[in-house]
């Protein structure tokens, strides 16, 4: 570890696997690190409490903001559309639009203001092709764009936005946590799940991380309904 | 006037006078405008009725998203820092950390929920130099990055941001929107005016919206507090 007070760094953390892991990651390169969680009118609102909890594991400054996207629609996630089990061609109905766009730029707002050079995003480029917001051309046009739109551009510093998982499978994301001690019973990746936090085992981003925990031979700690 | 019913645009709205005569532009160019007003909890909040008023007085479907930036502050719009009457050198403490990158995923998240390909933003390069978000470069990254983050991305339709107001002087943008018949004393410039929209006539938002009225020889509706 190559701990530095100095380093911050604004992690956007949803409570599910992948932004817990990449709080390990900036954690354990010495970053200082913000959590910043979206209350974004998401079905699954214990992912809420899971960011908290997993904020409080590693002892991460948290700040939750407060945003309706259910006013846009568009989306099974925020919408009373139904989840569904098994996702068809193109993009998926869970895709909630311009999300990784707001985040960032909420993430953005707080890096400015912490005078931090540095956000993480656990988006992922293997698992989510479907989604246009986790491409890696999106995230450099991303940084390009949030370089011009900041002090940070005028002074010549230069912001980074880190994906560390943008090329891992789920199996090489949870072997990662578990090597830096991810409590993972803490995250909830379920799109429908109860207010304990309890997975459907049925719906897509289940059964992606059904099989993560089995391809990495890491014993799954996911609480199910039934 | 080029009247199209399958036009549509979302238009960021503040209730200031920048925004009404984009609103105007866009509406004249045949769009059937959808206008975003945002209540970031900003210390002039009577632009949220006065947005109310303008989208009232030119049709148009008007959606008013609150996200409370006071969450990150750094602003004197937001903070309780004293609004100064004369800007110095460098970036004015008016400006609002990553606002118009935020202001604009919001639209952007809108315009693919509509299918519309059109977002228009009233920045202006002229009298807010000072603001790094308000740029031409910044707008194009802007306008690249969005490509990528949407289904625009994926399907070959071409997102554009339209700034129309971006080389005019205060002066310009008067005399336009006074052509296309927008109601100044509707619109609410002023920092920190008050709950009626009176304006105290000192901060530079204020001053700079009188020179223009006077440059552009157009009578001045502003209201002042006393």
């Amino acid at each position: 570890m190559n701990q530095s007070i100095d380093k911050h760094a604004v992690v956007l953390l949803s409570g599910g696997l992948d932004s817990a892991t990449v709080l390990a990651i900036a954690s354990d390169c010495g970053y200082r690190c913000h959590a910043l969680s979206v209350d974004y009118g998401q079905r699954h609102c214990s992912e809420l409490q899971a960011a908290e909890n997993v904020a409080r594991s590693m002892s991460a400054n948290l700040k939750t903001v407060k945003l309706d996207l259910r006013t846009f629609g568009g989306s099974a996630l925020t919408d009373d559309i139904e989840v569904p089990e098994v996702e068809g061609e193109g993009i998926p109905v869970t895709y909630v639009p311009a999300r990784n766009t707001i985040m960032l730029s909420l993430a953005l707002a707080w890096a400015e203001v912490l005078g931090a050079c540095d956000i993480f995003i656990g988006v992922n480029a293997v698992d989510y092709s479907g989604y246009p917001d986790c491409r890696p051309e999106f995230i450099n046009a991303y940084e390009e764009m949030a370089n011009l739109a900041t002090k940070a551009g005028v002074t010549g510093r230069r912001l980074v936005i880190h994906t560390p998982l943008i090329d891992l499978s789920k199996a090489d994301i949870i072997r990662q946590g578990t090597e830096l001690g991810v409590d993972y019973a803490m995250t909830v990746s379920c799109y429908q799940a109860d207010a304990e936090g309890r997975a459907c085992g049925a719906c897509d981003s289940c059964r992606i991380r059904a099989a993560g925990f089995a391809e990495a031979d890491v014993s799954d700690p996911t609480r199910y309904k039934s």
